[in-house]
């Protein structure tokens, strides 16, 4: 048994991430692979919890400190316990989110520095990075076309932040990219589902068995 | 308006660390000075809430790691939200637990290194340390005895621990002490809780308007 691949999907809201990994999971279990399909925050019964805490819209809300202590809790318990053992075993696991969300939003949009965000990620989870990291880049006009279909009123803590978050946001994930290529593949994301779909596919090809 | 003090009560469970922060408060206040008594995991509400998802014994646990994180992530909110306002304010914080217990016990018996518990409280809480920290010490007899007073079915997760790792918790709170005797005062806590109160008292002197 050959050990299994880890990609992540990052990009800002409305970029089609969700999309992509439920049709990326299908193309991959239609080759016959074990895949699993999982998010962040969340993925195992602690992280979820960790989750409800942090979009919970209740209280005064977290400062920016504590919050990115509780994203890496919540990543810390999912790679021990769900991604990790299902590497070993040989599966592929397709992560919706994962560091790099953490250093474009709360490093780039929070506050803390990105050497203090990977700092966490090392103590919480050995440092682990995705064999690739799929960025699923869409235009401002697209990201807000899509975010319009879902329920206002279900935007979430973070989700519900300002247009000038979203674009540093958005820039900093352009920065992690262009820093290290070998490990993302940017993804144009203003397409169709399956415009999209074969991009992810073709960006994939060297990986696949 | 002169700032407040921020005194901190670490020991082993049974070494009377509330009693001594509640008898202690009361003379604070004697003396007319404003006094908070808080505790940790906790203090503040969101610290609170992950108080409740570190100490519940559902599940499967936390793994030391994602446990390291979660004690960080409440101690920044309450750092950020109750001591530091407060002694800016001009109080006196007397604080049961601070982060010489996350040293001790997800240092010490844990698993993670010195290192990296206070590199988690640098980028949560700017490594906050205490002006004074009261390490309240009591033989393992004295502990069994004072717990076994307490409802045995109350025991929380990390309460239940084995005695092996309550005595290399002990062990690593004396060696902190050891390291940083102007931060520390070790106290003698086999005493009746009025002989332990007069040597906190002592300790204090040098602190006191």
């Amino acid at each position: 048994m050959t050990k299994g691949k880890f990609i992540a999907l990052e990009g800002g809201e409305g970029a089609g991430k969700s999309t992509q990994a439920r049709l990326l999971a299908e193309a991959l279990r239609a080759r016959g692979l074990d895949v699993v399909v999982t998010r962040e925050p969340g993925g195992t019964a602690g992280a979820e919890a960790i989750r409800a805490l942090l979009l919970g819209t209740e209280g005064e809300g977290w400062h920016p400190r504590a919050e990115a202590l509780l994203f890496a809790a919540a990543r810390s318990d999912h790679v021990e316990r769900l991604i990790l053992p299902a590497t070993e075993r040989g599966a592929w696991v397709i992560c919706d989110r994962f560091v790099d969300s953490s250093r474009a939003y709360q490093g780039g949009g929070g506050g803390l520095s990105d050497a203090e965000v990977m700092d966490l990620h090392r103590i919480g989870s050995g440092g682990l990075l995705p064999d690739l990291t799929l960025l699923v880049e869409v235009s401002p006009e697209t990201a807000a076309a899509r975010l319009d279909l879902r329920d206002a009123g279900n935007a979430d803590r973070i989700g519900g932040r300002g247009a000038d978050y979203h674009a540093k946001v958005s820039a900093a994930f352009a920065r992690f990219a262009e820093a290290e290529p070998a490990r993302f593949a940017r993804i144009d994301g203003n397409g169709s589902a399956e415009d999209v779909h074969r991009a992810v596919m073709a960006a994939l090809a060297g990986l696949l068995p």
